[in-house]
């Protein structure tokens, strides 16, 4: 059956991103109100798996989680998209990280060392805003550690995602992918709302001018680190309610695969309820 | 002006849990249809100033906060509060903690220790889903320390709100009371749906049974540590819609009492926009 993870998934070859449509909306066929429909329709089943995810860990010592990691350039949406998912389940279930730059304390150990303490338990549905991909990201764009140091992460992570794997994690790495002119349009609408200023800094002008660069870096990152274990899905996400509607159906399919179980109980149902009428 | 917050709050007085009214409404005058009405209509202004509290400290440097404190006997619905809260606010920028019975490592150090980790940064509204108070609860109740130990831990606690408050903290500390037979009520559900199976174990019937030592130890929290810095809100909290309403009034009330505000822009808009315009 055709799936939005087929549509959207990478496989490893070259990646042009420079060549793709950000305003597509692969694998849907309707307009907005249809999506957002759509989007409606499978929150009581997303919230469904989630419980049942939570309660196999709880009751029955399954290692399943699932961690969404979320990349994209400045204004693609990550955070939009954090506060969709999360109105989709219950936030007690939930494990949200923003990455920011490093602490002095991150930077005295490997790079996937703060990663490694923010892996959601199981039964939890982790979300990384931003990730260990700034580290060949940002990382080599700015030139932060020497190539021969960011060349070697590709396959270091590769491993490190094989590994969470091996351990009940499903990884779905997403991409939001907009266009050079709508991060134009989204950085000049917080320049022409006084509301939105503190959102905005000069300094996000001087990362748009290395929009060239980060494209590649992301090309690189979107080619060597597609794996079995951790595939990248590149979301077209100039519109957003496409790209809030592929997040969710990546996630529901991604669910649905894993097949949590509510767990079996460990007492006697009528013992207890007869115990509990005796209060 | 009369607010939800003078309806419910503790003055230090003799507390009597077993002879106040779970099912009643205080502060709301209309019923369930209004209510939810009233949530859905508080919805974008909490929205509002959530996210000027935390701009007002990532631009402006404030060191402003709001931490909701959850505690209430088994099934009371603490979990129920924390997804109604998230729900109205942006999750970036909530943190939720839910205090779990001590780690090793936890229990390796004074009791404050796991507690000042999960206190919120800076513009951020921190969510905790049990707290402190279950050690002079649980600890007190199951004898957990000799009460040498905990009885001197109130005026700790106290002292440890004073200094969160000192340092732009705003504590809102919320006990959500259930009755005796409503707990039976939300148990026997449990039982009767093998979906919540999982949520139950034969020891809530067990901690159940010491209700009444429970109730003489929230007489004792309430009545104790009920402080100007950090006063208590006692919220009825049979009628879950009910609960909601007043735990969404709470927090608008105090957060207009923060009245939050956006930090002026760190740059020259005019440049800025030129700047972006030639990108």
């Amino acid at each position: 059956m055709p799936s939005v993870r087929d549509a959207l998934r990478l496989h490893g070859g070259a990646v042009d991103l420079a060549g793709a449509d950000t305003r597509a909306t692969p694998h849907w066929f309707g307009g907005k109100q249809e999506a957002l429909a759509d989007i409606a329709a499978m929150e009581p089943r997303l919230a469904e798996l989630q419980e049942r995810l939570y309660a196999q860990a709880a009751g029955g010592g399954s290692r399943k989680r699932l961690l969404l990691v979320l990349q994209g350039m400045d204004t693609s949406g990550k955070g939009g998209v954090v506060k969709h998912v999360i109105g989709q389940f219950n936030p007690s279930g939930c494990h949200i990280h923003a990455f920011k730059a490093p602490t002095r304390e991150e930077l005295a150990h490997p790079f996937l060392w703060r990663v490694r303490r923010a892996v959601p338990e199981p039964g939890i549905i982790g979300i990384f805003d931003r990730s260990h991909y700034e580290d060949v990201l940002i990382a080599r764009v700015r030139g932060i550690v020497p190539r021969t140091v960011w060349a070697r992460r590709y396959a270091t992570i590769n491993r490190f995602e094989q590994s969470l794997h091996d351990d009940g994690v499903t990884i779905v790495k997403v991409f939001l992918h907009i266009s050079y002119a709508e991060q134009r349009a989204r950085l000049l609408e917080r320049l022409e709302n006084p509301d939105k200023h503190w959102k905005f800094g000069p300094g996000d002008i001087d990362e748009r001018a290395l929009w060239p660069d980060y494209e590649e870096a992301y090309e690189a990152v979107l080619q060597k680190c597609t794996t079995d274990a951790a595939p990248w899905y590149v979301v077209p996400a100039d519109r957003k309610w496409y790209r809030n509607w592929a997040i969710s159906r990546l996630l529901l399919e991604h669910l649905e695969e894993l097949d949590p179980r509510y767990p079996p109980a460990h007492f006697d149902v009528e013992t207890e309820r007869k115990r509990l009428l005796e209060t």
